[in-house]
């Protein structure tokens, strides 16, 4: 038997289009002579479709588009999933499905056991967990089909009480089969070859996995679908952020010869690389899918909005990125020709536009009620704001979509402006701390300065009050990001990360900036996902709370 | 036996504070000589701790506090909630746990097994769920001890397997005790008083269930703690939307008459009038619980600002509430004078700020850019923002939290402006149709005018453009209004709400706007949550995606 792997980009609550890229990958396959081919989990819903799965009208369309791919499923199998109605009368109204076609109809449906409700996943919100599991007979090979998580109970870690395949294998199947979605994090590739791996090696069977790959707002697929011997060994593995097809001969992949050739955690150039190709499929996808083309880059001299604007160039094309400099009362003059210099290499369009004028009646029209009072923050957040009701101002008149500029670093400890710095309809490097900003941007400029050296080298400033540093508010960001990423990243506690090696006040003053600025953060733009912790998506702290626990240091 | 219920407003991660609560209710009790104290489901963290839960720190100070509790119950027992350990290698790492203590220790664990995870609930994300259940003797009863949802299999809906309560039933409980955290909406006491009544008399024993009360960031909890008799009669029922501790003598509300008193859903008025305590106690308690006491509002005249600020002045007091009018070019003389005179009325501060200046300055500065086009949406947006640019000012210059006054009408078709009209740290009638809106202030000036009646019997109108009128962009509220219901909180797609009579272009059209305008939601403060369905926490729906399947007719 030959198996197909489509890798592909859908589009959430897109039916019609789904359907029609399903069909011409079946066109495909069917011209390559493969006999069955594996889609990504949930197809024709697009994931995570969220609770557009609670509209009865979305659950009837992705019937009908079910009934559509079967009906082309002629000479081929497919294997795709979607939302199924649970009609046991008990449980969620839904079961998260694979759907075995052939011969123009449904021949086999097999739901998702194991619903990941972590992270940035919440399926149980929508979905049934299945607690029986059959395997299914086609053109001579018995296929075990599971549903992405459903693989995912194996090692160490026992999150739940039953493990699919382990159930599967009482009827003897001669390959297993997985489709996906799984998401990008820099760190995740690995562990989900490692994962797919031990299945294999664990049950004896070759295994195909199919996964999504492309931007869905802030969740970024990198697609990589991999098969693997009955050894665990790595047959294949498709490429990451891009779609693909590929088609296998079983007999081949079940005697493939065995290697030890799992992926390792790769180095921090691979990680920064990796991250800017997420980076540009998550803004290039989130420009096609709302239906967009043009953005709207905020430029001010500084590094987190120069690489934004290099990565707004790389996915939308030089004619459809807008650079805007802003300068105002304390901008230094390399701002302004740092930003100039970077629009013209790139070839973008650039506007200068100062914001003093719009700063002075702002300070008149508060005159009255400041005066008195000894300048500071809230004079600096006008400047900010200034800046966001002109970018707003052009994206609104023009339809750009204006991109936000702010790094983890800045974004974690509060160091943003409400309504400033912190608008914008997407956010590119909100989960890029400042230290792998800087990584990305001497990769960029690897092959030849792209990025003016003098905005990578000179130290980070605001620019909202005469000689400003970030330096005079925040630590070191080598600092700040190591006691962040412990925080964030590892979950570490406060104590943990003083017996690490850190001090006991700057901990404390880290962790408080983080809890002290959840408000600002809860109104915050969509942050493309690229880490194992995002600020955005998958984290969930409440507001109104108490920081006690976080704050003391509690003994080992 | 005399079972008190305590029903406590509690907050979030402050488990001192809470600690010490839930003592100085056990002294009152003892005092009033209860044998048993009955707390609100998860006592010592606060409902809902939200990702605290995945900090072993916190779940570290919990288990202190459970210590501390403990220790003060001599001569008393107490059942409170709290989080602890999965101690079975299996599963999620937490359980949502009630503890009865006595004789200064931890006598009985008794966990959750039905783990609400949809619309505002995501317990499963943190969770795991109980299977096995067993009553605890005190006193010559036997104690059947279950955590909110856990009463909640009932009826003709069976969302779980297991019926928690069905369990205990085999080990003959003399008496069913419930630990909740069940937020408000205006239609859900009289539901759950249903669910607690069948309860009751499906089982024949006396129900005593301790209900959360206060405000959490946009959850409501209403408290309304009650008691039944083992036919499901009313015996008694707390107020709501305040603290209060009751003690009842267990054998006289075993023998108490029997009745079918159970609440009816009210009318309109009832509605208004809980939705506005609800609002109260939420403005109050987020400003209490984040250590602020005094609110912004911008007065534009309107009705909705005029309607926040007399909930702001109820909850914070005159003397913390500060109105500012910012009159721009549209503003009518009429603007003014409603706004002044509310404002005298309450007799809070008021400053008046015009925003001609700021707007001239922005429209000067964009002249070069907006050369040649006509004026529209992107000119009105400028006016809102530079509105919310001094607001901001003024809040974070003299640390006032600013409160957003959208409603619910405009807010779910995008008729806002985002960091413009959207901006401030709490949304107040962001869960409040425009129709409702009209009747809160006509219901707060049924004593004597409040709001200037003028204020409410004027056209609306933003005033962004010279005789603007709401009516010139959208429907007539009430008919909006009602597709909105119908389409939100009723959950119908296109096609039904067309079918009970709606006109099908603009069914279409409604529904277009609120699906085109989820990313501005996206970033809207923390919405007072008063609905069945809230725009923000329990409603996720996809930004990147199409909405072809809400805008389709589909047939019956």
């Amino acid at each position: 038997m030959r198996v197909a792997i489509a890798q592909l980009n859908l589009h959430v609550g897109n039916i019609d289009a789904n359907v029609s890229r399903i069909r011409s990958s079946l066109g495909q396959a069917k011209n390559q002579g493969a006999d069955l081919v594996l889609f990504p989990e949930l197809t024709l819903a697009g994931y995570p479709p969220r609770d557009l799965l609670l509209s009865q009208a979305f659950i009837d369309d992705c019937q009908r588009g079910l009934g559509q791919v079967a009906a082309s499923c002629h000479d081929i199998a497919a294997i795709i999933g979607g939302p199924s109605r649970n009609e046991t009368g008990q449980g969620k109204p839904l079961f998260n499905s694979a759907f075995l076609l052939y011969d123009g109809k449904v021949q086999a449906v097999c739901h998702k056991g194991l619903l990941p409700t972590y992270d940035v996943f919440n399926e149980d919100r929508y979905f049934q967990s299945a607690t029986d599991f059959s395997t299914v007979d086609y053109k001579g090979e018995r296929l075990a089909i599971t549903v992405c998580e459903d693989l995912w109970n194996i090692g160490k870690e026992s999150l739940y009480a039953l493990t699919p395949p382990d159930v599967l294998m009482k009827s003897r199947p001669t390959v297993l089969l997985n489709i996906s979605a799984s998401p990008f994090a820099w760190n995740h590739m690995p562990q989900r070859m490692r994962v797919l791996s031990a299945n294999a090696k664990k049950y004896r069977l070759p295994l195909f996995s199919a996964n999504l790959v492309g931007g869905q707002t802030d969740l970024l697929f990198d697609g990589a679908s991999a098969v693997f011997g009955p050894s665990g060994q790595v047959v294949d593995r498709l490429p990451a952020f891009r779609e693909d097809m590929r088609v296998y001969d079983l007999s081949s992949v079940r005697s493939s010869p065995h290697n030890e050739g799992l992926p390792e955690l790769e180095g921090k150039e691979q990680q920064w690389a990796a991250t800017l190709d997420a980076l540009v499929m998550g803004v290039r996808d989130y420009f096609r899918k709302t239906g967009l083309s043009k953005a709207l880059v905020g430029l001010s001299g500084g590094l987190d909005s120069a690489l934004t604007l290099v990565i707004a160039e790389k996915a939308l094309g030089k004619e459809n990125v807008w650079a805007v400099l802003l300068p105002g009362p304390y901008s230094s003059e390399h701002s302004v020709t740092d930003a100039l210099a970077l629009a013209r290499k790139l070839g973008v369009r650039h506007d200068t536009i100062s914001i003093n004028g719009i700063v002075e009646s702002l300070e008149n029209s508060l005159a009255a009620q400041y005066a008195g009072t000894e300048s500071g923050i809230a004079e600096e957040n006008l400047q900010a704001r200034a800046r966001a009701v002109v970018l707003m101002g052009l994206s609104n008149k023009f339809n750009h979509l204006l991109l936000n500029t702010s790094n983890k670093s800045e974004a974690a400890v509060g160091y943003t402006t409400l309504y400033g710095d912190m608008c914008g309809g997407l956010s590119v490097l909100g989960d890029v701390y400042k230290s792998d900003v800087y990584g990305m941007a001497r990769l960029i400029n690897a092959i030849g300065e792209v990025i003016p050296w003098h905005t990578i080298s000179k130290p980070p400033s605001a620019e909202l009050k005469p000689n400003q540093k970030d330096s005079d508010s925040l630590p070191e960001y080598q600092l700040l990001d190591d006691i962040l990423y412990q925080f964030l990243e590892e979950g570490k506690d406060a104590g943990e990360i003083v017996r690490r090696g850190h001090d006991e006040a700057l901990v404390k003053r880290v962790i408080e900036m983080v809890c002290l600025s959840e408000h600002k953060r809860f109104q915050s733009p969509p942050i493309l996902r690229t880490s194992p912790k995002c600020l955005g998506v998958g984290r969930e702290m409440p507001l109104e709370a108490s920081w006690q626990s976080l704050l003391r240091i509690h003994n080992a």
